[in-house]
């Protein structure tokens, strides 16, 4: 056993459990069958009758979802073949070592556009299906990923065959190239460093990190590798390990810091080429020994304590004792999910649910009374870059689609991360030739936001109307810090996508780096970083054919016919089309003066407008990254330099990023800059990809105090929404029944109540539905991104 | 009866029920005595009680509120001292004409910062209690309005004197110039023109406005009036009635203007200097009546119907009949509220809420945990300023506190503008020597935002609590449209402050005017505007001296001593105070970069970073005014200039804005540019004013189809939030019992489950307690800003 891409999969290759996780639940968890709507009594007494709500609503797709990733046999059948062929000379995961040629995972290839709308659009076939593998290469001295496609599914003697997957990438091949293979010698070379110094980082640390039992130090290296030349660095820093309940080491960093040369597959040939603790340097391990007798300063790690419980904590709040207010569904679910095709239903959206290993769940044709909207709305990549003083830190630029969004998206606790009547779904996905299921990891569900969608008071009436959103969220760990990811779908036609953020934060050593972040705790530096998502928005109006309309208010002097000559300072707004692919990297305009449609002008309403869905900032900040031209990531983040941007659709470039780009980060395998070569976006097929980032403090996170023991979500949050531009002839949200105008006399009595067939439940609700269901939750390994563990976890690997 | 101040009273003056209105609750409406908390049951069949919770929780504030208006004895005291003044020279109301001087309005004189601190923190005396009377005196050729104070309260006859109220506007006196104080013989006037055209309305308007019972069109003059040279103009438009149960005139103008010179008080030397209609000027009636015979195109008014309806319409949604999820408290409320001083208590919150004529909703005196964080926020001023091709809306520029955003807090609907579980409040104000009650128009609750405030995942544990967040709401309808105010607590210690907008749109006449809007409906043009809010905050942080901090992301090209050389492209954060107002006029940076907080670098915590609270964008958009030196309201509304102002406080300048500048905008009684003078904001009590704008589209309301009937608030809407930046040793998020840690094992079996004290409630919940209650409705009059709409109303005025 050893380790593939371990910063991607390490601490999951070494789990004893994952493989042979026994009695998971099949699909459709929390499934229970359809019983009748509650009772209703309009008399004024009490209720009599129990609330019985049914807990789902089983429909039909239409179609087959043809987005989903592979089944269970799928897997089997492609791997099986693979194996097969003897000129990739794969060797079994179980039997392989760090010089065999693996496989790393697997998943569908998403369908090209053309084919699948001839499926979806014109009851034609369903577009062929194939596999796509990632195989790693490591018999040879370097070590290299390919892609490939694998198919059609099923596959069939007469017509399977597998080919490189190289179309859609824009190196001109699906293959990167991987300076990590050699993963648990890394693990073991930095060991033995920490036994060659295991004196000084007692005295330093009070610890060592020596890979013997009573370790309390471990050692966690920069993510991504430092290329430099044909030499490849990584700066590894020890930490702290925790020491209460809490897996605290994100914000346990002690400063000391060693630089490895670990170029090729020889370990002999490996080298400590640099030291560093608290602002000094050393260029080598004998002058960092030398240098380190005569520090004045020797601050000692960050310890531990209660201050990283994230429990109850403190005094107890006034009246906290009380239950809070609770949502609670009285009628049952008023969406409708096909449980074997991802396919849901609410109100008059209607989408496809998938989910990937590497960016997590996507939506896929969304349409509203049957007329697409958005064929693709999915995360592309998240980044997280940092900024510090001190080189592990300086040069940690996490990708973390490599980590796996997917993979982190775990069991969601009921009541907390979602309401106790949410719906939830399970989430499968491939890793080392083993399929994995998360039970519960996503869920869906309807909340009252608490303010009217619309509302009017005149002097003899008042109408309001309720604004119910429908949310999909799937929370994803990746490391230290959690994301919550949602869709929204609302009453007025308006979709909206969110990432919060809690956990811990990646803290870094404070040595008095003001510039760096805020002094947070005992030597402890609130280490300064950008977040940046982007997500793919493939918006369709009323047909493929599409145009970028923006529409700006600017300030106007101007003279009119009736102001008599007169100047009048005024504004007006300026309607232009974004026509070239060069002019659409945009950035949100200065006041937000700007704001940016895609519609259709080959299909003006009746007014002669053309209709469209506008895109715009809903919440917290959408930013992009402050650093230019990142000596860390390189090319591999050119998709994070702006808020929005258009592009001609291409078969050929279905993705901004690549899960694999940050092994290579300087030659990425998808260089996002390559698709803008001056193409027209006037009625083109408009491919809208846009940021939105998650974060603190309104833009960027540097997080201060109240960041520990973890970021909350309140602040930690980004938005974005779309929402109809002259699409439809009025305001839908008016069809819903759930509004009210109350008319009333010069006496203030209500002399009409007009509640368009609402039925208010007068049932008794039992709130043990309302509690959370705690007793389910599948538990999960934890994978993080940081620290990277390969000393700490070698123990418990069984196969190392 | 007159009309006073017409665009902000006349439709309240005319209105045969407001005085008389009978049987008005008295305050704290919806109060219920105390009950017993539900019972909790812990096994596991069906629960077995009724939840019971209780409805109120009563609390005694610890000082008076001395922020919120007179009492009735006092608003009593203060109008029969002044009727004794003879000097004043003042008529009765009821007894007056145009001619004679009267009280417009009353309301408490704030009191000064410095005084009351020291009944707030040193338990000194109360601060000297005054009322702020608005006289107008109109027994001359040039009306004015003069603000007194008159105290001290209560009135002896040894202390009591009044004198003008002149140190807290920078004009340097509290009088303004009124310029409509004969809106009676202004409507006559407008009529007048009516029936003059009655032939060409009749024709080209399929309607008239003559003063008849059958009238189906109405004449609605420009806000604010326009001044040139030494003239006042006003255009007026004919609108159509409704015709159908909606008041829908907003969204029903003809196009056909006219311009009125009504300089001076001598209803004979007005006159008609210009007519426009669908893009055509003339510049006199005769050139009018003559030029509109040969028009090619006469498109006829906006006729109204079903589209204007804002009842449920269309087809009703897929599932729809069942009831959406609703939130219930099964514990009953667990803030307090003293509802005789307006103190409310959450969590460790408490805060004091006055509520004002002109500004509606103030908060004042927000501690947490007893230390106070904010002296005051509350808004100041509201704008709504349009651009058009034609003269009316091109003038059209409100601001709505002359209007009244406290006069038109009303009754809100329950279950709909807040949820059932809500507690109300009512509220008071005071015009022309009466009083009003607004009952239920404030509401306080707690709901569950859906999400977890923290969560965090690691391989052995899952731990997340929830986000309840407690908001105060009012909704002030500001003739066509609704805007919700409300602010927002949470666990964190963070501060939102959200508008959200709803209600009808004023449309512009479609002549084919690009340049200013969507074409939406037959003829209609969503006319552009600009929404721009100004509210004040004025943080104390550990007390009164305190600066402001700028900390900013910048791109950097650093060698590092570890980088042996090499340039590495990073960023870094830089923090810099903003030490002068004069560089204290602030728009959010590019990208976001800069955040800005209120901090005390006397109370430095024990890393040495300063205590402070950052402000941010939270939700929506934050813009400032597109127009640059607005034609229409000239230097009344420099506040709209920026994102973003910090000042030295004064008690003399007390608020950025004056509910009556709009009588006379070129000549405002407080220019908020006056504050700035290049006095220091080093350590000195800053008092940051912050605009947030209410509004469609991202940033500016540009209307669209999907406006009609009414603007939705899920995208129409704005907020700002402050949060606590190294002000808390921690999260103070975790004193909350309301989370749960659960421990797993390998086998996914739940090991440990911490649910910190929480106690769910096991009961049966009467869902009838969770239905609006909708038969307690306490209707109010309308008071449109627009249409100003003295002609149609002159029927109904009892004293006309």
């Amino acid at each position: 056993m050893r380790f593939i891409i371990c910063w991607e999969l390490c601490l999951l290759a070494i789990s004893p459990y994952v493989a042979a996780r026994p009695g998971l639940p099949g699909p459709a968890a929390r499934v229970h069958s359809l019983r009748h709507p509650a009772q209703r009594h309009d008399g004024n007494g009490a209720s009599k009758h129990a609330c019985e709500p049914p807990e789902n609503v089983a429909i039909s797709a239409p179609k087959r979802n043809i987005f989903q990733t592979l089944t269970e046999q799928e897997y089997a059948d492609v791997t099986a073949y693979l194996h097969e062929q003897k000129e990739l000379n794969l060797t079994a995961i179980v039997n392989s070592t760090s010089w065999d040629n693996v496989i790393v995972t697997m998943d569908v290839l998403q369908p090209n556009k053309t084919d699948a709308l001839v499926y979806l659009d014109q009851d034609g076939p369903p577009p062929p299906r194939f596999a796509r593998a990632t195989l790693q290469f490591n018999s040879q001295e370097q070590p290299y990923l390919q892609e490939y496609m694998v198919g059609p599914l099923p596959l069939s003697d007469s017509t399977a065959h597998y080919e490189e997957l190289n179309y859609m990438f824009t190196s001109g091949r699906g293959r990167t190239n991987v300076y990590n293979a050699d993963g648990e010698a890394i693990a073991l070379f930095n060991l033995e460093v920490g036994k060659d110094i295991k004196d000084i980082t007692q005295r330093l640390l009070n610890g060592t990190a020596t890979g013997a039992e009573d370790d309390n130090l471990l050692i966690a290296g920069s993510d991504p590798l430092m290329h430099i030349g044909d030499r490849v660095y990584q700066w590894n820093e020890f930490y702290s390990a925790h020491t209460g309940e809490f897996f605290s080491e994100t914000v346990l960093p002690t400063s000391l810091q060693f630089k490895v040369d670990l170029t090729g597959r020889d370990p002999s040939k490996w080298s400590v080429v640099g030291w560093y603790y608290d602002g000094h340097y050393w260029p080598s391990t004998a002058e960092f020994k030398k240098g380190v007798e005569s520090l004045k300063r020797t601050p000692g790690p960050v310890v531990d304590g209660p201050w990283t419980s994230t429990d109850h904590a403190g005094e107890s709040l006034p009246r906290d004792n009380l239950y809070p207010p609770v949502s609670v569904q009285p009628d049952g679910p008023r969406f409708g999910v096909d449980m074997k095709e991802n396919y849901v239903e609410w109100m008059d959206f209607t989408f496809y649910i998938s989910n990937h290993k590497d960016v997590g769940m996507q939506l896929h044709d969304i349409r509203y009374k049957g007329e697409r909207l958005v064929y693709e709305l999915g995360l592309q990549e998240a980044m997280a870059h940092y900024a510090s003083l001190d080189p592990l830190h300086a040069n940690s630029a996490y990708l973390d689609t490599g980590y796996g969004i997917g993979t982190s998206q775990w069991n969601l606790v009921d009541g907390f991360d979602c309401p106790s009547h949410a719906t939830y779904l399970n989430t499968t996905f491939y890793i080392s030739e083993t399929t994995y299921v998360h039970p519960n990891s996503l869920c869906l569900f309807e909340y009252d936001t608490g303010y009217p969608i619309q509302r009017h008071l005149t002097g003899t009436y008042v109408s309001a109307t309720k604004n119910i959103a429908f949310i999909v969220r799937a929370v994803s760990t990746v490391g230290n810090y959690d994301y919550l990811f949602e869709y929204g779908f609302h009453y007025d036609g308006s979709i909206t996508a969110t990432v919060r953020a809690s956990g811990y934060i990646q803290g870094a050593f404070w040595s008095g780096d003001d510039g760096y972040g805020f002094h947070i705790y005992d030597n402890l530096s609130g280490s300064m970083h950008d977040h940046v998502i982007n997500f793919k928005l493939d918006l369709d109006i009323k047909g493929r054919n599409n145009s970028l309309l923006k529409s700006e208010f600017v300030p106007k002097t101007q003279v009119y016919p009736w102001s008599e000559g007169r100047s009048i300072n005024t504004m007006q707004v300026e309607h232009t089309y974004i026509t070239n692919e060069d002019d659409a990297k945009i950035t949100w305009s200065k006041n937000g003066a700007a704001s940016y449609a895609v519609v259709n002008k080959d299909a003006l309403n009746k007014y002669g407008e053309a209709p469209g869905y506008r895109i715009f900032p809903n919440s917290g900040s959408t930013a992009y990254l402050t650093v230019q031209s990142s000596s860390a990531l390189g090319n591999s983040i050119n998709w994070a330099t702006h808020n929005l941007y258009a592009l001609q659709h291409h078969d050929t470039e279905p993705k901004s990023a690549y899960a694999f780009n940050s092994h290579d980060p300087h030659n990425p395998t998808v260089d996002f800059n390559e698709f803008f070569n001056g193409e027209s976006l006037e009625q083109e097929d408009i491919v809208l990809t846009f940021l939105i980032r998650y974060f603190n403090l309104g833009t960027h996170h540097l997080p201060n105090t109240a960041d520990l023991p973890n970021t909350v979500t309140t602040t930690a949050m980004s938005s974005i929404a779309i929402a109809p531009q002259n699409y439809f002839a009025g305001d839908v949200s008016r069809r819903t029944i759930h509004g009210v105008r109350l008319s009333f006399d010069e006496t203030s009595t209500i002399t009409e109540k007009n509640i368009f067939g609402t039925q208010q439940p007068m049932c008794m609700y039992d709130l043990k539905k309302a509690a959370p269901d705690l007793d389910t939750f599948v538990g999960e390994l934890q994978i993080p991104k940081f620290p990277w563990n390969p000393s700490g976890s070698l123990q418990t690997n069984p196969g190392g």
